[in-house]
């Protein structure tokens, strides 16, 4: 068994070596002068189940070319099974048709995968659980919740906490969560009375004087959770939480979660956070004994 | 017939459309907030022939990534057949294993296009002609020799030239100028007497009181060129002039070119030049009359 690291995310990478008890694999990855990437592996793999660990967060098409050049030179050299481990899988959200003419680009991705000779997929809560059903090859779609849960409980946040959904489309996930805190659930209900007016959003539950815990899949431009984390506040939530396995945290991300009524922001570290985005309110929890397990 | 521009080259795109009379379809290529590609097609494209114009010239992968997300929509808002027009071709210089344990990632790109359900491929002086090889759809080579030597001709240059291969792997490409400029070949002949000892360039032909026209399919980095340059001045021809396909000029091209004793570098269209690279030495030949012919 060998792990390789490319480049977005090797904090995590050595982590879930670490948790296996290996070293990671010898590997240069280079930009020649004119961009292309140049990747020599320099340790023989052949015959050997090899393990690539690669988010495809941004810059997600240097991610996602390193790794699929990755996978070309493995195949090439006579790797047994070749098992991507992708924490993050970018265009997750580009996963259907919302108007005629639109791509799917997380079909894309899939198809560029399998078709590069990937055996076997570990991802970490997709944004569609369809997108399992974009490959043929196995896909093992592991959980954040429990490990945010277990920070939640640990930190004394789960008792006398409601499990927010910031939208309809999240009350799965936040069912999950708040079965393993044993917690209520109360959902955030966005509403356009007439077209350029402002949403309104009402909430559904009872979060008053309650610990609230919004949880979403990614915190992307975080518009969506900052708007929520004022309303709950309005509601009379004592303390507001955000959490969400993918800290994508784009745009203006970090300054409308400083601005913010949020205590703290819980996600874990499928996305490699950038010194400017370390922020004092975000918390990381690692996915790495995760991820270890299911290697 | 419609022609579609994405965003590496949509000046030539133009210049092509133009000549085959039509305009360029409507379409937005925008970025998300963390950086993922956006590709909306503005008009109905059900049932024609459709033709990218795309070069996967700097930043390759995002101009990769943008040509298969582009043909996935296309696919998908049932194009009757897609036909990308690649002036110039990324990874084509990976074209083989070089040492062990090292991809190819020519074949790899010519795989994505091809599972992407392109159905035919028009390219421009590809770096190694076995490249067709690795596509089962058509790919039709075009070749700017003829276009150079128009220039060459017409600038006077033609009379009392030599042709000039750059290395023993040129001289095909360079017979094929010389034969279009009826002129002579002559050959750089590069040896390393010693390990860790400089390169000697030693010219194989006469070049004495001629004008010399070095030739090769791209100038990268322009090393090779300039060194050449610069023997060829030392064997006594009286101007030197370069010419090549591919102006990818990265790194320290730029000032390699205006520091050499080369009077004009001449260049085809195949990649956009960027305004700091348009210097004076630097003359285009536009390639779209040679596109607009095979489409
Ligand atoms: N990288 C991205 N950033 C923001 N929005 C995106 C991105 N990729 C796709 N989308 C849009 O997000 C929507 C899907 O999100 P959802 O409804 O939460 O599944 C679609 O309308 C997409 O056009
Ligand atoms: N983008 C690039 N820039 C510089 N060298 C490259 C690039 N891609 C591949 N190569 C190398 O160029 C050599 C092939 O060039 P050639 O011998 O001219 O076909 C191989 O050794 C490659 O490793």
């Amino acid at each position: 068994l060998k792990i390789f690291s490319l480049s977005s995310n090797r904090p995590l990478a050595e982590k879930i070596a670490q948790e296996v008890g290996v070293e990671l694999g010898k590997l240069s990855v280079d930009r020649f002068s004119d961009g292309e990437i140049q990747i020599n592996i320099e340790e023989s793999i052949r015959g050997d189940n090899v393990y690539i660990v690669q988010s495809t967060s941004a810059p997600v098409n240097d991610n996602l070319m390193e790794l699929l050049i990755m996978i070309d030179a493995l195949r090439r050299a006579s790797a047994k099974t070749i098992n991507v481990v992708m924490p993050y899988y970018g265009y997750a959200r580009q996963d259907r048709k919302a108007r005629s003419r639109e791509p799917i680009t997380a079909k894309l991705v899939a198809n560029m995968l399998q078709n590069s000779g990937v055996d076997r997929v570990i991802a970490l809560d997709l944004h569609a659980a369809q997108i399992q059903g974009f490959f043929d090859i196995p896909v093992d779609h592991l959980m954040g919740a429990p490990l945010l849960a277990d920070y939640f409980i640990k930190e004394g946040v789960a008792k006398d906490a409601v499990v927010i959904s910031p939208d309809h489309g999240g009350v799965v996930r936040a069912r999950a969560l708040a079965e393993f805190l044993k917690a209520p659930i109360a959902i955030i209900d966005k509403r356009r009375p007439k077209a350029n007016v402002a949403k309104i959003m009402h909430i559904i539950g009872d979060v008053k004087g309650k610990k609230c815990i919004m949880i979403d899949d990614m915190i992307d431009t975080a518009g969506t959770i900052t708007l929520g984390s004022q309303a709950l506040v309005d509601a009379g939530a004592t303390e507001v939480y955000a959490s969400c396995t993918h800290a994508v945290l784009s745009g203006p991300a970090i300054e409308r979660l400083e601005n913010s009524p949020i205590k703290e922001v819980v996600v874990t570290d499928s996305i490699q956070l950038p010194k400017e985005k370390q922020i004092a309110k975000i918390k990381q929890v690692s996915v790495a004994p995760l991820i270890a397990d299911a290697i």
